[in-house]
């Protein structure tokens, strides 16, 4: 695989890391000071977090979205209960099997959806019915959204909030796996706190990594009456898990990073004006169908076999996805980062449309 | 806890990075590359460990030494399965039961010892005993040593032979927790290869982060026929428990700073030497008890409560440890790393002789 | 719940233990024998089984269906495996997460069917695409297949070849859920050995219980290249699991009393028997319709809310399970056993039809 | 390995079911009943053993005692928790690892005693150091204690309710394994709610297969603010273990048949009567050495290497333990049951002293 810089859309996680972060890991790195986040840069990462989410929290960072997303779940559900997700989720489709590892096989179930959002109209039906099994059936303890989803759209603050009222109604906690939050914030115009908490989120996966840091993401414990009780196991399980790393400053120097003068939203918004920028064109494009709202960084098209295979040969790098009977092309993603140029954009297009 | 960066003595794991790590990371942030380690960096660390260890192998970095140990273990025993290794082991003492949680509870037996090492005349009756048990005893599928040892001694090469092929006599795997095998080779003036798969071992945790790293272990394999049949697992594993980064590169380049002209092995080299500087002092001092031989880069000594009081008094950090009944003093630890000065050791005697 | 025992059609495990299976445990109850298996009844399992499935097999009983199964998959597939069968399977909805128990969180994955059938002629696409995933998604490792259905549908013996026959190709083993394949076999009139070994089927879960037993199913392997190797682990797996029964004589007789005569299949020849009985005047009914072909001992029928409300208020006990949209009445289930009298049909049939 | 019925003191589960047993299961073997525990026998466990024990209990009978020890930890501990015991614990030396597979990896830490019981004096250092290793070392939720112990001997209930006492003021949750718990009561005297509620005890294994049923325990917890929480995960925790018998009026009724008339404890003090008939045999014996108090229904005995062996040859069965260097024969148990007559004892007497 070629490694063409401006040409590499296969995700947001092939970029480098932005300036702002690397120059934050340099700072940090001087002295000895105490080991497992009992430094004073990590000690900073809760009031900093706090002041984002205007809110109560407690803070767990790691290096990976897989791990974020599998602890927190982990901290949420017994080994014996039950995730309710979409069936587009990440952690459904694309992590390996770890939030099983993580939550000790707790069950996942995937609910189909049109635009990888679950609906708040049949979720209540869906609780009901999965209790009625008794024993022959995981309780569900958790519910999980994805924030901006995987398919690129955004859920609305009024229909996180049915979903997780509906849930709490049932005695089951609110995840939000928000590895592209800043990007859904950026399309929503909303506030952090208005997307999370305020909308019934209990726990948060905050992503980094794609916002720009090396390998950090963090869980955000949003402080309650649900989460109270589910935070002295933390530090147990981030621990057992092998993800509590000894010098501890350099995952919490990345956040630290990515929340000052709001670099996390900044570097969102720029991915968001690229994706758009792509939409704008593919929305010309004769031959291209957009099955998506593009409501993040994420571009999803339906385009003929013949251009996508040009754009291979020319050096592009973009997913497929499997593409439903009788649709004439292939569903590809294009996603854009912090890191795309308006030129790279404007280039790919004149491919597309050449 | 204050942060004074030359009277921090309480492990290796408080340094910062070392600078060439620090100009590595740098020099690797350019441009898209493929993620999840198809990049050229990742691609790179094979051949050079190969190299380091004159053997042929398969390297799977992560970011802590819990990780390694515990991704290791969890490719070489089925849930089922036990694992012997010395009492004080890391692995058993001091990670949070991590090698169980990725080990789907495989039992850790550890076996008493003075020095911190396994006795070769004793294992082949400890193997023979489990075995008998049948069913009502998890088989032991792995024997875990560790170099240097948790008290600061080195197993020789002979011991670690005789070791490894009891083990392998008896149809384990050998696992060699290398948090500290720098310190070991400076120490015992061998080969990495010789303290390593010549002497036995099928699976090591390279070390990297006391070494000078930021974050960045390895899982090494030792290609043979017991290895071979463990490693399809290994990326399915390492993904599962989330140590999978996206930004592979920037751990891959953490590890290729270290082996570059021995970097490990000059840092490791200089933390013996700290440590020996210490331990001359120490011999000399009329109310000091060193219960090991000081072997590697972490200096045990029995010294006296007011003694170790004025040194807290002083802003030195270092360790406590449960110390025997009868034994007039308290135990602790010092621990030397490639960011100690000489000046810092000089200052530490001064204070224990003043 | 009432316990009026003519009129419970909720399930065959709502039965009481057949004659022939209480006289065997009195038989064997005498004198003090090798606890754990290792008595002379136990012994002769092997042979037995081998003899009524005309292949070189190893068995191991245990108490109850969802452990046979979960057991059996636990030997058969990683924890960072996954598994593939028909969404309505007993494991993927009715096993209370206990595959994922056992097999420490491989993931099910559960694919949508009409029939409760695997369709050989997609498997190889699911197979493939999932394979595609790389490290994203737990490789598949077994396909487990179940006859009877759960929908009351059988595998004729050529769609299980197909089906063993690709997942072999894709380095998959078969499993089969026999809870009820007596039922099976008197429905398709074939052997036991076409409907498991000769079709691919590499792993059976042998069902006792709902045969007449009173808590006794059985892991069976069937001897070759893929299940050789998975049965050193077997003793172990079922020790630790707790189903490792010390008086194991009392566990072992059940089986043998369930092979003796074949007593197994005629309790399911009469099993059969007495759901055609019902079928048959349920295609009378003007109300009624079936959804299924019944080709064992389960009867599913759409029928109108109030007969159904009629039937309850007579003392009469079945399952009613989720009904699609659209269709007028509920969909319902009627189990039949060998303790089923033509009487007790009959007696249904005209509360059915009054 | 002959089945000679009066020379096999290998252990109590190589016994048949007593009569009482067995004719119980045939008293509930008729009709059709609810299944999965909701039949009216079932429902009468709970009343029975409040009785018995003067308390309110919730009941959950298994098959295993290895299952009922394991389930009953597995409800009182998280996976990254720890589990203090004896070292010669059954759940630490005999069950395959079967706690470790229930609780999902929480670390059993296993503390040397001199006759199976653990010091009241020692326990809060114990648990003072565990604590302050923090994130190092899995925070103990549980201690688990064997009344009769593993060495035949019994605590007193003050120790009971010192180490109880203890445990709770840290914050531990305290199991009893009560698989010889009858033996025990026997020798002491006292009731079944004093040694175990009264004495702190929180969660009891209750045993009933060496007491004479066919396979039979029951997971016994004792209400109180420590295990209210804990009901509620029971049902599914048991279910997901596969040890939900579909049938399962087979299980409530060995029990109920072992509750009534103190069958269990008339069993019990027969077994006693026959092991103090050895002993005091085996105290006038010149070469015997009894390393234990008898003190329930296990005799332990060091024995010439000839004399045994020359049991050995007249066919009676026992087990051989590893027997500390210098100690001039060989450590062996006989185990004495409901079923072991006197003249058997008279004759293996006979046998010892020809």
């Amino acid at each position: 695989m070629s490694e063409d810089i401006r040409k590499n859309f296969a995700s947001d996680n092939v970029t480098p890391v932005c300036s702002e972060v690397m120059e934050a890991l340099s700072r940090v790195n001087h002295g000895g000071v105490p080991s497992y986040g009992e430094d004073t840069f990590s000690k900073t990462l809760k009031t900093r977090f706090g002041e984002v989410f205007e809110a109560e929290v407690e803070v767990f960072p790691v290096a990976t979205g897989t791990a974020a997303n599998s602890l927190a779940l982990s901290a949420m559900v017994a080994p014996h209960g039950g995730i309710l997700c979409d069936q587009s989720a990440h952690i459904n489709s694309d992590e390996g099997g770890a939030p099983e590892f993580f939550t000790h096989g707790a069950k996942l179930v995937g609910i189909p959806s049109a635009q990888g959002q679950m609906d708040p109209a049949t979720l209540p039906s869906t609780l009901v019915q999965n209790a009625e099994k008794g024993i022959l059936a995981p309780p569900f303890q958790a519910l999980s959204l994805t924030q901006a989803t995987e398919w690129g759209t955004t859920y609305s603050c009024d229909a996180l909030s049915q979903l997780s009222s509906t849930a709490h109604e049932h005695g089951l906690t609110v995840h939000l796996d928000g590895a592209r939050l800043g990007n859904a914030i950026a399309h929503l115009g909303c506030s952090p706190a208005e997307t999370t908490w305020k909308a019934g989120v209990d726990v948060l996966s905050f992503g980094g990594t794609k916002a720009g840091a090396m390998a950090a993401e963090a869980v955000v414990f949003f402080l309650n009456d649900r989460t109270r009780p589910l935070l002295n196991a933390m530090p147990h399980l981030r621990k057992r898990a092998g993800h509590t790393w000894s010098k501890h400053r350099f995952l919490s120097a990345q956040l630290l990073a990515l929340l000052d003068n709001e670099l996390w939203l900044t570097n969102a918004h720029h991915a968001n004006m690229m994706s758009q920028r792509l939409v704008q064109a593919l929305k010309r494009h004769p031959a291209a169908h957009l099955p998506f709202a593009t409501e993040s960084n994420e571009v999803f098209a339906v385009l003929p076999h013949p251009l996508l295979q040009e754009l291979h040969d020319e050096g592009y790098h973009f997913y497929h996805y499997p593409t439903p009977e009788g649709v004439p092309g292939q569903l590809v993603r294009f996603v854009t980062s912090f890191y795309t140029r308006p030129d790279d954009i404007d280039a790919l297009i004149d491919s597309l449309t050449a």
